[in-house]
């Protein structure tokens, strides 16, 4: 009679040598806790996560942020969209006021939200809330033209980037990357179309709702992008031309939170499809950093949910495959709104799993008698 | 173009007539509301069930609370599980340390803990935090005899209902069904098998852990009980007398719980395998009393996460099939703990959803263009 293991997972790359806490001690504190083995299935894994990146076998996730990055996209006037071009800019009125989904779900939740315009085709100068970091009034319509100039691209990850500083500073412990930008899953399908290689019937999904011939319409311009821009984009850095060149600036925003983030030890908490996709195109350009230097965003990676929109499931499967983590996300409601939505909803699954390692009561600080039951068992487990 | 239809649910049977909100009227409210028809998924779904349930469209979920039924178990002697009997009063010491993962899960999510000793077979009287309604020291031997007396049955449901109607006096919205318990994952599948005609091969798990000669005698100690069972039990009242001979203290005060709750409109979060059976009783005892009466347990009904436990698949089914409402539970976390810990990991799903149908704005209230773009797409939409 034995107790079975506890569930699998990959282990990211080891941090650099002074890192206090490794995946070896997570597991030894994590084995001790007054439960079967691997009964809390996979909190266990982010528990343990949480602890490597936090460094501390007391890992603490009390204040979660969600960052809205919000742009509008040139790509919008081939009609791909359910929506008008205008609803981005209604909706940050929406925001700003807390009526929109995320504001309504993270303050359920404890969780913080902050709406940053990174390229919204209105203006949005009188809204209180909203953080005004537009570098230009829309992507440009990469069905004609490459999405962003270099420096519009250098401008829009940097807006991320300070978002993550920002968080950092304020001793945010976990970041969710959401987005509001009509046409933004036409610019997401058409970067992991090039990824990938898989054509618009593999990544193109309804968005926020499109059919009949609008949904033709988007699989014709993604496909169509993907010939015009491929074929300029060499092998090294890969990544970032795919992002300027298909990309939008609220994609490009999320990327550069997403890295800087984990630089911090912040967990990055991806949301839906468009989300996913931004971390893709970090993952790639950062990802030599990450296995030669301290930036550990495969470490620090989190899926919140699995959306409903068509080509989530293979951006994660090629985040997993380059981060080398478990592609599946925590949570699997059918949803497919974005703004971050899913990754507010996860929030409490990451607080309550660093609670387990942190605060749980260990079989001998208990005196609960199966533990030593427990490594006999082990022990006399027949070879 | 027209937006997709929102995602399909069986409706629960009809409140009485003076009910104020139906389903209609929580499905128009969700609809107006400043996203893509049906993005929100499955807590839409979840959103218009608390509403149905509460009364209103503004529900809420701002105190939750997990109730913990603690028991001994006759069939322990058996040697069927991976710990000894004394951990179940060792646990109890536990959770009145707060070192249990239910307590430190709950407290990070902000949902209340009642521990409530039905039946441990321990002399518990000095611990503060622990309700002490014990009805026996631990039920009788289901391999030898039935597991309670009829007096007993009673006093057990009663417990359960007792901590209903406190928790309807706290406004408590929401209680999950926990439980802790050495040996009640054998009387669980004894029940679930005695429901369904299934073997132990379907209804038996690991549990805490057992495997090799344990795990083979908690199977034939399952067949044997319900053998020697079943002939006994007539069609009328099935239920109850299974849940008398085969059931164990906690199991029954979780049913009464179950059935009282709801009758209170106060939600009914089902944990893992253990919980989801004792609803399976409750079901088959008050099922029809739901469908005449007022006892609205169908409606209030939700499941909170898939265990990795052996037979919750078939529990679930069975529950989903009686009170025709979806099986799916909200989670899928590899868990397989008890105590209540999916349960209280699901509470924020609930408080996410009443919000959205409380406070989300409507495209109306917004000034958002898009809410009337699809009311007139979906009037164009061709027949």
């Amino acid at each position: 009679m034995t107790l079975p293991s506890s569930t699998q997972h990959t282990d990211p790359a080891p941090l650099t040598a002074a890192t206090p806490v490794d995946w070896t001690r997570a597991r030894r504190e994590m084995a001790a806790k007054t439960k079967p083995l691997g009964a809390l299935g996979r909190l266990e894994d982010v528990a343990m996560r949480l602890a490597v990146l936090q460094g501390t076998l007391q890992p603490r996730v009390d204040r979660a942020r969600v960052c809205v990055f919000a742009a509008d996209h040139g790509v919008a006037e081939e009609g791909v969209s359910a929506y008008p071009r205008a609803v981005t800019g209604e909706m940050m009125r929406n925001f700003d006021r807390g009526g929109a989904a995320i504001n309504v779900i993270a303050a359920a939740n404890e969780v913080e939200v902050e709406v940053i315009d990174v390229g919204v085709d209105a203006d949005l100068s009188e809204l209180k809330r909203v953080r005004h970091e537009k570098v230009r009034r829309s992507s440009r319509n990469f069905v004609r033209e490459p999405a962003m100039t270099p420096a519009e691209l250098t401008a829009a990850l940097a807006v991320g980037q300070a978002a993550a500083d920002r968080a950092a500073h304020d001793g945010v412990k976990a970041i969710g990357l959401g987005e509001m930008g009509i046409g933004n899953s036409t610019a997401a399908a058409a970067i992991l179309s090039a990824f990938s290689g898989e054509s618009s019937a593999v990544t193109v999904g309804r968005g926020t709702g499109v059919d009949g011939n609008a949904f033709a319409r988007k699989r014709v311009v993604v496909d169509r992008a993907v010939r015009l821009h491929l074929g300029a984009v060499d092998g090294i850095g890969r990544g970032e031309e795919l992002l300027r060149r298909l990309g939008g600036l609220e994609l490009a925003a999320m990327a550069g939170a997403a890295r800087t983030a984990a630089a911090h030890g912040i967990a990055v908490v991806a949301d839906g499809f468009i989300s996913t996709v931004a971390i893709l195109c970090a993952l790639n350009m950062f990802g030599e950093a990450d296995r030669t230097g301290t930036c550990p965003l495969r470490t620090a990676l989190f899926f919140s949910h699995r959306s409903s929109e068509r080509g989530h499931r293979l951006a994660l499967e090629m985040c997993g495959s380059i981060a080398e983590v478990d592609p599946r996300p925590l949570l699997d409601l059918d949803m497919r709104l974005g703004e971050g939505t899913g990754a507010a909803l996860a929030m409490p699954l990451l607080r309550a799993s660093a609670a387990i390692l942190r605060d749980m009561a260990t079989f001998t600080s208990a005196g609960v008698s199966a533990g030593q039951l427990a490594a006999e068992h082990s022990t006399s487990r027949p070879s």
